[in-house]
């Protein structure tokens, strides 16, 4: 089966192209993808699966095909919601949609994985055990997609989950991958300080909401610094700073915004204790008042070491000419929410590389010029093909 | 002439109070009080008198009333703008134009001016040497319109200048006044912080400036603290910290604004350069770039001893009985363009009490529910009739 | 008895010259002050007054002379203690004490009293009231001698106390004085910041007291620039962070001491409330166990206001050459214990201007070089005398 | 020949005991071990080997060992300084010099090497190439011993290089290692910031090095938070800031000390070039002058992978029943002057357990009350024999 399989998806790589342009044409937000949720719904009508919409928080779809053999049941899952971005790049098939681009590369994502996903279908009778595609929608906005899927008890009997991200770290053809910690899991947090406004040239009669924030964001370097084991990874970004006021007008109240990162839950919870901690501090120190929302949001996510070295094993061992190259790759300080999926099923997250050809420094993801070379679909349709067949 | 010149003020305590009334329904924002001056110089239309409009950087007016006698020139002033504040008092006369209000008495401080000149001009044959008018535009927004009118040279004979403002720290009838420095200097900066943005989980490539801005603050409060006499009062106010950004990216740059007080050029002058010290300090350490416009706007109001002495004793010995009681003030930490006059023409800025009867604590100026005592028009337009006579 | 008052103190400037460089060649410390009280007490040795040594917490001397005529009682009081200072002056009569210097004037200050109070002792059947004469031990360190003395209750009946002291701000003929608020109150403070030692290459096991510390230090200075009054004197100085250590051991603990000024009590206790505010603030924010030890100290100096007016009226219309010049003076930072006595007794306490002749810029009080012209003695032994005749 | 040299180094556990003995009661303190020097001196002497001493920047001791077979050119290291400990234990071969200990476990590396070396001597004829064994003095204190000692050439002609250190973090009979980057390389900086002194109560005039030096260890902890590789280990600690004073005289100076590890040269020098950026900051924003002497000190030490994995092999192979497990260790944020032989040499430098039988959390290295199994000699010596043998 495994060769009838590799040379359908080799026939049908310019499809994978045809389904991604228009994904990327047609890019819709987190939580908003109900267009391109119906696109893959309407790809399985008729087509001999079960199927699954509106799972989870959002659009999310799950499809079972059941093979004809007995054998494990695991998950494929692609992601499919695009990014506020206005698209900078000149390609023809350019977004459609003013401010909303597919800069992380979710429409190829789900190209390759419908072709696959029809392909397995066709070739379900010599199937073993049975593979559940997941599409997903928000990954890129939490609370994410991933964690309401798992708890909608549709996969509570998938044994392995798989999943590819492309990445412009390489180029096509090169497959890498990390076990165990790979990604860094991520906290959001919101601060509001409120002390109290007044005139600016009597600041004995107000209490400067401003000048508690800029203790707070001083204080605040210390967790990493001093609280958490040097050798873990940990950071702490304020990304907003909300203070914008009158020159003459003693700020009343101000809102800061952070970002945690961490590899373990370990860091996790130090780094929240510490962050609560502070904002005691500083309400006791200024006497302002504090309201803290802390969320603990994607965790890190752990590639389980004996199915990432199969998967290893596996493509090191391909016939594939596409898939050139399987190495060993650095932790990410990136966030994905497959890693929910992680916590409870044993499984691997891997990369794909996509660097468009004659290109010394590519564009990242996220980046409004972001662009692939379209040929890695072939690479990570054949790479979970065959891992499907191993 | 001092008897006639009282008692025609007394007749006309009403058309002060309408005149005030109708300039607090139609108030005007600073360097836009186009209606007012017209309204003030139809005023004077057909009177005896030499009118100059448009003075300075705005609608300024310099009205000049020529004594039949002998003697001194001065000036006298009230300024006619209005404040960005949406009135919430019940007044019948409350302001028609929407976000805009008279709540700082400067339709009080025109309405009992009008007057008193009219019965000067009427009077003048009686008049010893010059009386010059100032209506100002302007005076609460800096560059304000008291510098640009001593720019144009026509207060350049003046010898002595007088101005009023009404407060509520006192009831109507207490007029209060302090010598030599009375009210505070001001200064304005804006310091834009540049550094470079990047993902909430890679500080190593960005640099925060979030960080870099909070550094700043917590340095700042030093040159209060200690680089400034402590017998010298000083404030730095950071009013506006304008950070806001996405949780998850290190922001690029952030604008910060800041409001500067003191009560001598000395002050001023230490607080200039230790402000630029620091910033030069925050650029050498974050490597980030920092831009900063620093304006000393406003400088401290001095009121010249010997003038201040004698309009003390002019009004202690008045006759008038609506001048109950002349004491000596606090000096305020607010700020007035007047000082501009005074730091060339000796004269006395001085206070008269406002505050409406019945009311215990009363809205202070710039409040929504700012109100005055309207007798207090009489007060002013009388005290200032005694120096003129004096 | 005035005329015969000044011809007996001009008759005896030699006499005061003498003591004093008696005193500066033997300068003792504050509370060790044995000899210096010994001296002083032989000098009333067989004369007709009432002498209470040991007065207080130390060495204080209490001489009343008890005049023929019917008056109110007053005090004079000048201090005797002397500095840890080695002195580096040249002067034939140098300390011959190690490393303790009157570098303060009180050798002054003593050798006029004594002779103007023998002169005293010699006219009292002609003097109206009672006199009490305060030799003060221990002015230079807390908790002071003065009061003690006041709690002696030998001064319960005393209406107004009067002292002196030489500045070399002017030179010798000039007496200032500033009534109301005129010396700086003084707290003083030690916190000890308990964290957790440790190797210093691994932070997260350690709690890092040197960090804390510092963010004390940062933080303390927002007391200064945002709490209090900004018209009102207020200094707070960390004078020690005790914190050396090895370098690559985190510290566990560091000790701070810190001074704190202020023109009034409303001051004192915005500030102390702070201090305290922030220390909690500084446990809460990085769980280290704060000790804190705050003592006001010197209360701030409060001349009573009619009794400075009498005193500079008296002072004016001296016949006195000497007195050459009575002028208001600014107020001033340092602190005083005298000021113990007028919070409970109404009294002025002013300056003698004691400028080294021929001298632009003097070495001021508390220098190592501090020089004073000794006919300072004379002008202030005249000062005084004339207020008990008036 | 392996089979000979274990028989024999079993038979001889109990002199490595005995001369551990004799070290531990004789510890001598970095750069004096002069004692210690002679006694293994004494140890050679007479036997076939070469012999130099003094080697290096103090009482280093190269032996040479020449075999009788040609083969590779290997040194193997022991150090045998002591620290500046108070001995705490109740060993009766407790240390008997005051306050010095050898509570690094020097002793015991010293005496398993003594009898290893005198085994490989009697066997030598057997021998493949030549083995250098050094007894490495100084090596707590910096700059250590090792640098100078690779810089006397005498190791020139060493192909690889290995070293042992004992530990209690496992119990006898357990080895670890780890390939690469395995423990911090380490740098020391001193500051010294020159503000200008002054009067507590008078900040203005003086220049306050306390606050400056508490801003800069505030800012400091950026360098880790915000400038190195979040997945970077770095760490920053001020371990001394030596601003003893008075409190109420403003301190003119402080000096801070710190201590800087890494795991990467890269990190060590950003955090380098940060450091002197932010002492360029403190200076232009505080106008303080500073001084700063930053030494790096001992590198990262890297144990190359090829030998590592040799020596990996080499253990997991062995016969000895005393090596019980071989497994990989975390890395440590300790420095070990050994990375100087590994920056030219490849090498490994690995862990033998030693925690005292019975107990549960063994007091650890550099504690008054370190101790050691003493079982653990005889696992070092046959684990370093295998090695040789290899």
């Amino acid at each position: 089966m495994k060769k009838q399989l590799m040379d359908m998806l080799e026939s049908r790589k310019d499809e994978m192209i045809e389904i991604r342009r228009y994904l990327h044409e047609n890019p819709e937000l987190s939580f908003k993808e109900e267009k391109t949720a119906q696109y893959i719904a309407d790809f399985y009508e008729g087509k001999d699966v079960e199927l699954h919409t509106n799972v989870g928080n959002g659009y999310g779809i799950i499809v079972t095909i059941q093979g004809g053999k007995p054998g494990k049941t695991i998950a494929l899952r692609a992601d499919f919601d695009a990014l506020p971005i206005q698209e900078e790049t000149d390609v023809p098939f350019k977004s459609k949609n003013d401010g909303v681009m597919h800069a992380c590369g979710h429409d190829a994502h789900t190209a390759y994985l419908l072709v696959l996903a029809d392909c397995l279908i066709q070739l379900k009778d010599s199937l073993s055990g049975t593979v559940k595609i997941i599409h997903q929608h928000a990954e890129e906005t939490p609370p994410g997609g991933a964690k309401s899927i798992m708890e909608s008890g549709l996969l509570d009997d998938v044994e392995n989950v798989y999943g590819v991200h492309f990445f412009p770290f390489h180029p096509t053809g090169v497959v890498s991958y990390r076990s165990e910690y790979a990604m860094a899991g991520r906290s959001f947090f919101k601060l509001t300080i409120q002390g109290k406004g007044g005139h600016g040239s009597s600041p004995h009669l107000a209490n400067d909401s401003i000048v508690a924030g800029s203790h707070f964001v001083t204080a605040i370097q210390t967790v990493i610094s001093r609280r958490i084991n040097p050798f873990e990874m940990g950071v702490i970004t304020i990304g907003s700073f909300d203070g914008k006021g009158t020159f003459n007008v003693i700020k009343d109240s101000v809102v800061l915004e952070g970002d945690v990162r961490y590899m373990t839950s370990k860091t996790q919870q130090v780094i929240q204790e510490e962050v609560e901690r502070i904002v005691k501090g500083i309400e006791a120190q200024f006497g302002v008042t504090c309201e803290l929302e802390y969320v603990p949001d994607y965790p890190p996510l752990y590639n389980d070491p004996e199915v990432t070295a199969h998967v290893v094993a596996t493509l090191e061992n391909s016939d594939a000419p596409e898939i050139k190259e399987v190495k060993e790759f650095q932790m990410l300080s990136g966030s994905e929410d497959f890693a929910y999926y992680l916590e409870k099923i044993p499984g691997c997250f891997f990369y794909v590389g996509c660097k468009p050809k004659g290109v010394e420094d590519a564009y990242f993801n996220h980046h409004p010029k972001f662009d692939i070379d379209e040929d890695c679909m072939l690479v990570a349709a054949k790479a979970v093909g065959e891992i499907v067949c191993s």
